[in-house]
Order: C-alpha cells, then sequence, then structure tokens
C-alpha cells in the first residue's frame, strides 16, 4: 500500500448517483493519460466495477506476494480488484453483517500486490457504516490524499453528501472536491439538454461547504452502453465532452505532492 | 405489529434506483384509496424518506404503548417512521456499524405503535447486509406477505436485482413481484419518451426468474420535484400515468387472504 503514491477514496452518501461511473471513468481516464493505476471496489454486497470494466467473469489469482489484481489488458496498466473475482457463481448474494465485512477489507487494503502504482482509486457502497469506517480507518494508515463526493442535482442526493461531508470530518479524512454526476440529458431526439432533475446542485453545495468544485458530467447514453457492454469509451469517443469533463477533473485535483513519474503524456 | 394485515418489504440491490420513490408513492398511494398506512424506513445511514413525505423537520414522539409514528396529515391514515426523526443535527451522518444498526431495527418492529393498519411498507437501504438479515428475520416472526423488488432497466440493476432474489430465496422470504422504475424520460422539449438507460429489463427479468411483473413507473420529472418539495403529486397530477401505474401495481398485487376492510373507496 506505501508503494502507491495517491489513494483517493470515492463516496457518495446514496446509491445510483453515479459513483461507480465516475470511479471507474477516472481510473480509465488516468490509465488512458499514461498512469499506473488501482482501482478497488469495496462494496461488498452490490459490486458493479467489473461489470464496468467488462471483467465479469474473470477470477483472482494469489501469489507469495498477495492476491494478483485483474488487469483491463496485456499493458497491465489498470488493476481491479472486486469480491466479485472471489465469488465461484456471480448471481450468488454476499449475505454478509458487518464483521465479515470489515475482515475482507482489511485483506483488500492489506493483502493485494498492487505493484508500484500512480494512483490506487478506491469505489465505496453508499452509506457511512462498517466499509466505510473500516476502510478509512486502514487507510488513514498510509497517507491517503483523501475523498471525492459525488452527488447529482437532486436535493435528496444532496442532504445525502451534507452527511458524507460530516462523515469525512468526524473521520479527519481530507476532501479533495465534489463531482456532480449526471448533470444534464441530451435528448437524443432534439438534443435538447433537459435537467432532468434539478440543476447546479453540487456547485451550490460545493460553495456552501467551502469545497472544491471538480466539475459536472453529463448523462451520456452511450457512456452507459459502453460500461454496459465493457467498452473502452475513450477509444470509442475520443472526442465526448466526457473526456473534456475527466481532464477538467483531473486537472483540478490538488494532489499532495510526491510526484507521479510515470505518466507518458 | 401483528395488527397490521399486510407487511410489504421494498428491495433493490443497487442504490438509486427509485426504491423510496415506489416506497412512498405506493404508501401515498394506498392511503389516499383509503387504506391506512405506515411507512416504516429502515435505511439509516441514507434515510431519504422524510425529505419525500415533505416531513423532514419532525420529531418522532414515544408514548406508553411505543414510538408515535409521524403522520402526513391530521386523518392519520399515513405515518411514517424514520431515523431521520430521532436525529437532532438532521445533517448528522449516522456513523454506526452493524451492531447498533440491528438493535436499531429490532426497536422499529417491536416497539412502533402503528394501532390497527391496513399496509406496512418498509422501505430498505441497497445491498443484503445488517440492516436487510435483520428486517427480515424480525418480520419472518409476523407472518410478511413478502418483497417488492425495484430495478431500473439496466443491466448492472438487474443483475443486482438477481442476488436479490437469491437473497429473498435464502431468507426463505416470499416474492411479490418486480417493479421496473425509471423506465423511460418524457423530454419535455419534444415529448419524445427515450429510454435512456435500457429497456424492458425488469420485464425480461421476472420472465426469466418466474416471478410477478408489477409493471413500470416512467421517470416524471414533476415526480421528482414534489418529491423534492414535499408536495402531494397525486393531488397535483389527478390524471398522471404515474397514478395509474399505481392503481395497476395494486390490482397487480396477490395479497394474503386477509381482507381488508377500512378501505373507503
Amino acid at each position: 500500500m506505501d508503494k502507491i503514491k495517491h489513494k483517493i477514496l470515492v463516496l457518495s452518501g446514496k446509491g445510483g448517483v453515479g459513483k461507480s461511473t465516475v470511479s471507474s471513468q477516472l481510473a480509465l481516464y488516468l490509465s488512458h493519460i499514461g498512469y499506473k493505476v488501482g482501482l478497488l471496489d469495496v462494496d461488498l454486497c452490490g459490486p458493479s466495477i467489473p461489470k464496468m470494466m467488462g471483467l465479469e467473469s474473470k477470477d483472482v489469482h494469489k501469489s507469495t506476494k498477495g492476491w494478483v489484481p485483474v488487469y483491463t489488458d496485456e499493458s497491465q496498466k489498470l488493476g481491479v480488484i472486486s469480491i466479485q473475482f472471489l465469488l465461484g457463481d456471480k448471481d450468488t448474494p454476499v449475505i454478509w453483517r458487518g464483521p465479515k465485512k470489515n475482515s475482507m477489507i482489511k485483506q483488500f487494503i492489506d493483502d493485494v500486490n498492487w505493484g508500484e502504482i500512480d494512483f490506487l482509486i478506491i469505489d465505496t457502497p453508499p452509506g457511512t457504516s462498517d466499509e466505510h469506517i473500516s476502510v478509512t480507518e486502514e487507510l488513514l494508515k498510509h497517507n491517503p490524499d483523501g475523498a471525492i463526493l459525488v452527488t447529482t442535482p437532486q436535493a435528496v442526493s444532496i442532504s445525502d453528501v451534507k452527511k458524507e461531508i460530516s462523515f469525512c470530518n468526524a473521520m479527519k479524512l481530507p476532501i479533495i472536491g465534489i463531482i456532480e454526476n449526471m448533470s444534464g440529458y441530451v435528448c437524443p431526439h432534439c438534443s435538447e439538454c433537459t435537467n432532468i432533475f434539478s440543476s447546479e446542485g453540487g456547485k451550490l453545495l460545493a460553495e456552501q461547504c467551502n469545497i472544491k468544485f471538480l466539475g459536472k458530467l453529463p448523462i451520456d447514453p452511450n457512456l452507459s452502453i459502453c460500461s454496459e457492454r465493457g467498452i473502452n469509451y475513450f477509444t470509442e469517443y475520443p472526442n465526448s465532452s466526457t473526456l473534456a469533463s475527466l481532464k477538467s477533473f483531473v486537472d483540478n485535483f490538488n494532489f499532495k505532492s510526491s510526484t507521479t513519474t510515470t505518466a507518458t503524456n
């Protein structure tokens, strides 16, 4: 874990705000621009990272140095760990109470051989319970960059992000910034962008709480289709506004000062 | 609890599929057509029912017979219990590990004085962990009707519902049926209904798993606006397709045979 330069936790109070989409797109983008990246899915009861990355049927292997991440391709620039890789039958639910989840998360933090990588992006389940307490406690031993909070413009989701901010403060986990997901929907019929839920919520919340607003990620049906089919969205749509948004998020980050020298461009 | 005729658990593998929207709309609709209804929110870390019902600032009171639900109006046809009513500061996160959540849920099941009501709708958080195990174990002592599974047409969500089906089977909780939420979005600019995620997923899943398909609930921006503002959607939009959908869900239910005689129409 200490060989990893940047450790980022992706949080949101509510489910369904696109936390896993943000985590996986961020990981894909960072590896796309040349970094070595790990993506850890600590959503034990509803993991969606493997499906989104097109790795659903993969299994994880154990070496003498620990679990070996599942890599997206031969370049081994992006490795993924999820409980789904450990399940025989992928439709089996993980009906676990807290203590069992906590020991699994401790193993994910301590026993995965990520190698020397630039970024570890950690995707979490919704809420502020066992998974979040455990992963944050473990992570705080290893000097993490902090948390990215994901929200939608809808007020119910925003009140949950306020709780997530209080959670970070209570746990003494730094907050990197807020990403507003699903900000507007471009109708493929009339190309008019409608704010299907509301608008500007994430930005207002960021200002109100004195937290950096990292930017907006619009709903793009192509992103959802690529996610479902496990296709690399950047290769398919090199000029997309999503790619531009991700570039702007990364430009907006205040990374901790350790240099990230392995990027090739 | 034994004075309640029908007990229904609303489940989904993923968050953000509109589980709380379905729960609250169902409760509102059942009380709208004359039943006495209780709505119990067991999402302890991200409760959204109070906000959706316009009851955000309310507090719960304790009588000699137990906790008194917060009623939506003077008719006392719809009572609500949520952890949010117990919190002093509504933005405080509930940073609880499993055991504390379990004892809270046991109190919600045993210590609330619902009175003689027709329906208890129980809204759950995403996943298959402590809250779900505890609430199901407690509920099974009181002969519940079973679970309604909520999904969106998106494949990632559907694979999570499969897990929820396995969860119900493992816990021996009957499944009432599947509701597909956010099925299509009517663009206010061109009125063309686009399946923003995918389509027909819930229906196919229901057929595949031999479970009743209760119907679809389209995205209606007015529903979201009413939810956020705590306005009664049925009074505002008496001819909406959402109201028609809810009527059709209820017509499609196979309720356990105990008669529900308090309905006035």
